[in-house]
């Protein structure tokens, strides 16, 4: 594990680690990655060979590691191509490998990232093995400009891992907002919630194992029933359940992701994922990162109106009306209600 | 409902009209759509507008409404721009509508299919709603060059509405073909596997139910609990639920779709969705239909070596040698294996 | 010619009408389209049929029309799909269609475009028929998400149709920025560039057609000489030589075109075509159309941190400082340069 | 220069070799690169840093090297991301780097490829540099699922190169196919079109330097005039000069692209870029690129009437009638046409 993640204790992280070396996991001790697993990926992280491709140091500490998101799944970075002298050599579309002094490169990609000259950024990729929960992966794969291999239960057999929120992530509906959360749930109301959830979940899938009715061999736990198609299986899991794909996507695409996924008006489950994404992104390209934050992330969208409205405060004008999109241009800008 | 529709009268149809007047649908009785539903669709029929863009009037005579698949969904075509037409006229970057006469239509249409000049067929455009279950969802979703909007349950409440196979769908995992069915399933052994699917479903949906603890008019069930946020609670539900989504694509989009979900490979759950839509796409297109069946599904790829094989073939050469992707070859033409 | 057209009369309008009985143009009268062209323009326009579908009456009464853009070019709206109507219904996913009030249907389009919920806008679809310079067509191509058939030089030959710039669109580079125009040439150095222009272009024909050797009827003009193949010929012809294409996407990805190329630092040739783009979707989608010049094309895009300085300012701070990034700030703002 | 290279000396490269040291190259002496960005490259090659992705040795040996391409174009390896065993490893969505067994990599390489499972190979990623006529570049742009930036002419002035094609390459009209080339132009045909070629190219940049008027320190070449915006003056320019591009693109996408532009029935000049671009492929993936050839490049797609029509002939049937499409296919089969 790297730094990063070892300062940021997980709840979950000290069961988890003493249950690694079991080959199928407890859903009660929950489990990221198996021994086996995390043997494969010490071997890859052991491999070194050279290269005359541009390579970052610091990403390349991290690559391959799991980032623990949620109570099972990751975020790993398999691959990656360019840094943040490829998208200034793409805007030049130079011989060489863009400018040596970081100064001009910051500059220009400030700039590039300020005007929205989109496809300098795309020039660089990523790649991605991701474990989550099938929810998330429903609100994640409409960013249709990426490439996707799921785990495939067509194919091969889920194994017992679902999604269950730690306690201070369970909320009530939003009263305001339809489409968000309230207050969180506590006490009894959340311990009837996490119950409820879990022991769906298990009977869930224990009704697709008796279903498949096969051992890991293969062979039929009750030989006198047939198993059922593991097509038609899958559909008794409920979708707190885990599965996993590669993804890969190129810059400017991560960062529309990230616009939209590392914001306060995502869902907090996905936008578990979008952080660890974020941290990825600013070991990869750290001028881009800093120009994504101050135009993209951190910056705001005035309406016509707004931009007004401000107008009219600069030059000292009183305004009475209060319409509700303003109150939202009042917050941004820091200025309390009427 | 159209005649093609009558024609094939599903086994559940009977107790689906007569339940149309219900509100809240009782499982047991599956319902497609309900009354209120089937009065919007038909007053969206009743509407009828002049307009100088090209129509096909026998794909007029089916909008909006809904073509059934499996036990409660269905797919309704919602609205289409271009025709056989439009495709030669882009194909020629023509003023006016294109040629006339249908026999040189069909013979550019058909010259464009086998040489695959596929941007002519992007110049026509479909519009479908179709209420799927999830696990359908998800291996069509994975088509990105589509539009797509779909019911949000972050948003609004799903209907306790789910997939059960027929009995003749229920198939046990096939042996040879890791991703696949084989036998059908039989007496004891399939209505356990459907009690089972009906059982744990149900207890999904009280589940999330229970959670959400909302009743219609968004007043708690219980007012001793909280409940649950919609984006939480939702992750109860199995993946048999049904979903529903606007989804839109130009006719080599849909065509590509199609060679793939329209194919015996496919799972027999898209494969019903989209042997529905190329009935649609048979209205809509006719010319273009005939040709996609030609040069695309009833086509087949020779490998190099495939080729080789059939020119030895027809000089008369005995082969011997069988390999696999051989017997696939001699299945393809027609041939018994040695 | 519709209305909106006849109000704006461009310079070349009179000799254009008076020329279009000619089948050669001459390319000192500039020519939009033929006599022919037109008729088969009228023949389109003159057929009406009754549709299901929703349609759009405003748009209707354009529809085929060529609306002249540059000496030469055009943009027609050939076919459509949706209205605001439409964007309403993607986003409830709902049976009939969509909210009858216009007071609901214009809140809920303002709050998708202010929150970039941008897919219920893909469900509406548009298809142009554009005549326009290589240069232009070469800048738009770059927006890929859209379906293109253009007239192929491979296969046909190209008019003698080029680009002159009207004298009031001459411009000296600019001295600032160096992707830009700076004064307007007059005078005799407007004139020495047009001949230039002019005569080049001239010359770039002839010898385009003297290397193809073909008369209209496809025989040889002067048979002593094989013919160029047409693929090669063409690479004879400089970049203001007018190509034609149809272009067809839908109303989300029209607007990101539109918020780019009809915005004052796009290329003026380019802007001009988004401009009259602009104008079809004010006539298809009026809610979108205002939502967009609101949300979109009028606002601003505040830094992190411009939005900190606007907050000082309207603390009352005064701020000495003035980095180039808060110069344009403040003509955002209104403000002078202190 | 890499082996392969110099092993196939172009008929220009001496002179070009020479001529490698001038700055403003004479368009009488093709030259590809300057000596600047020659010193550029090597620079870069002569980097190595250790990196834990996987790396292809093959395809390192000519990274950055500019592979010759028409008489002045090139084709370079910038960066590449993945390898044979990341098709591998994603179609499994492995933890590890895939088998390490090539037999079995082999064999499910072979069986994507001849499924269509294409979403693995989307997982492997590649960028070039690439030095292509404007006419060229207008077609490849065409395929839309790549990252592209182009030497702008708005910003930049473009140099004076442009492709005169060689001898052998000069053809007639196609006089069967009127989207082709017919028999290659001898004697004075040739020369009186390559004359022609060459003095309008040449006239076409005195035009557009006239404009631009500034020598290559900015500064006006006369004085008495004022200097052409560069975004107006590049329309003078014919379709032959010569532009540059980054272009990026995943080995699925890469493989579509080669399908079609690798094939005889694509133009030339094209096809020439693209077989520079099959052999980079074929140092990179070697086992994809085989699976390629054998089920996509020499393969062959049979129409459903075809494939009756070879089981009739394996039946030992005599088949009398002779469509056209029926010709190919026997010629597809290696019979002659009866």
């Amino acid at each position: 594990m790297v730094d990063g993640i070892r300062e940021k204790p997980h709840p979950e992280e000290t069961a988890k680690r003493s249950s690694r070396r079991m080959h199928r996991p407890d859903p009660a001790l929950p489990t990221r990655i198996t021994a086996a697993q995390q043997d494969e990926i010490a071997a890859e992280r052991g491999v070194s060979t050279p290269t005359r491709r541009v390579t970052v140091p610091a990403l390349e500490e991290i690559l391959y590691e799991p980032l623990p998101v949620l109570d099972r799944g990751f975020v790993r970075v398999i691959d990656y191509m360019g840094d943040d002298g490829a998208i200034v050599q793409a805007a030049r579309v130079s011989y060489g490998r863009g400018t040596r002094r970081v100064s001009e490169d910051r500059g220009l990609i400030n700039y590039l990232m300020r005007h929205r000259h989109t496809t300098p950024f795309e020039m660089c990729e990523i790649k991605y093995h991701v474990k989550l929960p099938i929810f998330v992966a429903r609100q994640w794969i409409r960013h249709r400009t990426a490439n996707v291999n799921e785990y495939s239960a067509r194919y091969s057999i889920l194994d017992n891992e679902f999604y269950i929120p730690a306690p201070e992530h369970l909320a009530a509906q939003a009263t305001i907002n339809r489409q968000g959360r309230g207050d969180v749930l506590e006490g009894a109301a959340a311990r009837r919630v996490l119950d409820l959830l879990r022991e769906d979940s298990e009977r869930a899938y224990a009704g697709y194992a008796a279903m498949l009715n096969e051992d890991e061999a293969g062979a039929p736990l009750d030989p006198a029933w047939p198993g059922l198609a593991r097509e038609l299986a899958r559909m008794n899991l409920s979708l707190n359940f885990y599965t996993q794909w590669y993804w890969k996507t190129d810059l400017h695409n991560l960062m529309h992701f990230l616009s939209l996924r590392a914001d306060p008006h995502a869902q907090y489950e996905i936008r578990a994922y979008a952080e660890a994404m974020l941290g990825t992104m600013q070991r990869w390209v750290p001028l881009a990162h800093v120009a994504f934050l101050e135009y993209r992330m951190n910056a705001a969208s005035i309406s016509a109106t707004g931009l007004q409205v401000i107008r009219r405060l600069l030059a000292g004008e009183q305004i009475d009306q209060a319409p509700r999109e303003w109150r939202e241009l009042m917050a941004t800008l820091g200025r309390q209600d009427p």
